[in-house]
């Protein structure tokens, strides 16, 4: 059985997004700032993709800015209120402890400049609470950027009721919502953000391309200056072909929202169930506000990694955390900031669904992963210290 | 007949990178970063497509960091040599009047913050003076950044030279090869320069991806931040396909150069002559340190903008200047760094030639041109004011 249960790390390209770049690739090459027939139809592609895209999540066309992916629209958004703030005199900046990289390495260059970052911290649960984000919230503060989705256990933040927050107290509100976007509704008119990061990879559109939402009104910085495309707001050519496969397959996922939660829902109810038959394991994140798809173990006294080829030498793609940090030997920051030590970290699996995960593949995960982590533990001298007492449990 | 003479602007994918693309899209959907055997089939990938590109331009590749373009390349090269240099109190950057806006822009941001900005003036011809760049470096000099081909003009700069003395002195020399890459020899250890960028829509391969070169040593500071892709050098989700299909697309464009050069010279030159018999007409640019497929004319007493769209309605795709700024009512400030003035500047036509162009297709270029300038001059005030000697003609 081949089971690709990583698609928080990345998803398979939809066959009509496929179709849709092979239709641009093929037919419309032309540059969107050309004057001729076929740069206009160029255009008129990327007009139609940002139209449907800002319906989509109840934007306005003109507040969809096309990026290179997640990862650059976070960078801009951050650096753009930070640069706004600062002309303000505003320095501080209120973030949590769980966001992906894209935003905590940007905090940390500006804390380098002078800038004030304050990481709220998250309960055992994966959650920030409101009422912390509103107590750092000062006149000092030019933003507040708080994921709505957290890539490696997969909760779901208090986005509307932060934004709110921040709204009445006149701070910059940005989300990066590439967990959330195309897997669970989104309508930032509703959520009250200003600010919106997405990424086309992790809905089954293309690699490489993204946006950010910008509420009117809200001010942007270039972080690539050139041409006056996007509104002069990011510079170089348009990379037509993504984005309308990015909004080929974001309509495809938000079609698919209610289904998706309905059929997954019991199936990670399943794999956590399964999972937590392993002694001395542990789920993280929360059990109810959590993404349909994501399941995260702790299982004491082995290592994520050899966990991971394990699985995939019986065809499950799986991950310990977040794909980009899959290489590094630190433990996940996530699972630090709910409270889970070293050891225990390191022996962590998280699988995220794809949409057509089935209840028979779910027992197949099941099995494999019982089977491995009790080989592992077999010549684990941690689980040894573990079973003899040397070392008491934590799980 | 349909002539897509923008070639400059963007150039349609050749089939070889399509496939490759739609192989990537199919096959190779992981995220390079995972550990198990999809992720590293797609990280396999990647490390191909950038050996393959460091060979064709004689880097090593780990030199080579993939972007979202040329634009984010310059942009990238630009600040981190102004980082580097201002950690050592050195804030003069020397640059040309000629460069894309990627690079003016960025510089013109430089200077905002404190930085000494230089831009050489061109001779009529659109070259830099490499006595005027030699006279403009100085202890305070952090970086010089040269186009290596100009994309409005096409003009070959003196690189090489140029690179020379920058090593000799030991400042940082960066280069926009966007428009010679894959049009003409590229080997940077030979040429000497230390940073070069790169796009692949501008070679046959697909939009919204590029590179940027650094040589071993140099350092470079991130635009992006977040993951550790790239060396920790450029976060995000690497576009897998659409660096694979770069590679693909740079590798057949290498292979054409000399067959292109051979190929499209005496097309250009058929153009350049047939173009002169316009009275009132001038060649934009260099007759010799040109490249093959470019013929930039400027029309005496006529709009650019109506020249565009007539030649459209005959089938014919061209541009007055770089696309980017088409839309744009400013003339083009590379005609004005040559010496044209504006209303001259304002009445030019810029043809970029595929690499299929036909003697016919230029023969129906031509009349098709003639006639147009005809009927757009047979109603132009100016050029009335021009024949009835109220006005002096300037070509």
């Amino acid at each position: 059985m081949k089971i690709y249960a990583d698609n928080a790390a990345t998803t398979k390209m939809s066959q009509a997004a496929i179709d849709t770049m092979l239709d641009c690739m093929n037919n419309i090459y032309g540059n969107p700032s050309s004057l001729y027939t076929i740069g206009q139809k160029a255009k008129e592609r990327l007009e139609e993709a940002r139209e449907d895209i800002a319906k989509l999540i109840n934007a306005q066309p003109r507040e969809i800015i096309f990026t290179s992916g997640g990862s650059e629209a976070d960078n801009q958004a951050i650096l753009s209120a930070a640069a706004v703030g600062k002309a303000k005199g505003r320095i501080k900046i209120v973030s949590t402890a769980i966001e992906h990289h894209a935003v905590l390495h940007t905090l940390k260059k500006l804390e380098k400049e002078g800038f004030e970052i304050v990481l709220l911290p998250v309960g055992s649960n994966g959650i920030v609470d409101v009422s912390d984000a509103e107590a750092a919230i000062d006149d000092n503060t030019c933003l507040v950027t708080v994921m709505t989705v957290n890539n490696e256990i997969g909760t779901i933040q208090p986005i509307k009721e932060i934004a709110d927050i921040c709204r009445s107290r006149n701070v910059t509100f940005h989300t990066d919502a590439v967990q959330a976007i195309g897997h669970m509704p989104i309508d930032v008119k509703e959520l009250g953000v200003d600010m919106l990061s997405a990424s086309a990879h992790k809905f089954h559109g293309p690699k490489g391309v993204g946006f950010l939402y910008v509420r009117k009104g809200v001010r942007l910085t270039n972080l690539i200056e050139g041409g006056a495309q996007e509104r002069g707001k990011r510079a170089g050519t348009e990379n037509v072909a993504g984005i309308a496969a990015m909004a080929e397959a974001l309509s495809e996922a938000v079609d698919n929202i209610e289904y998706n939660k309905k059929h997954l829902t019991p199936i990670r109810d399943h794999l956590i169930k399964g999972l937590s038959e392993i002694p001395h394991s542990a789920l993280n994140g929360d059990m109810d506000d959590r993404m349909c798809n994501n399941v995260n173990f702790s299982f004491e006294g082995i290592e994520g990694e050899s966990l991971l080829i394990l699985l995939d030498q019986k065809g499950i793609s799986a991950s310990s955390g977040s794909a980009c940090t899959s290489g590094a030997l630190d433990p996940s920051h996530v699972l630090l900031a709910i409270g889970r030590v070293h050891e225990v970290a390191h022996g962590s699996l998280r699988l995220s669904l794809g949409e057509d995960a089935t209840l028979e593949e779910a027992d197949y995960i099941i099995n494999a992963v019982k089977e491995v982590v009790e080989y592992l533990r077999s010549f684990s001298p941690v689980w040894r210290d573990l079973v003899s007492g040397k070392k008491d449990f934590i799980l």
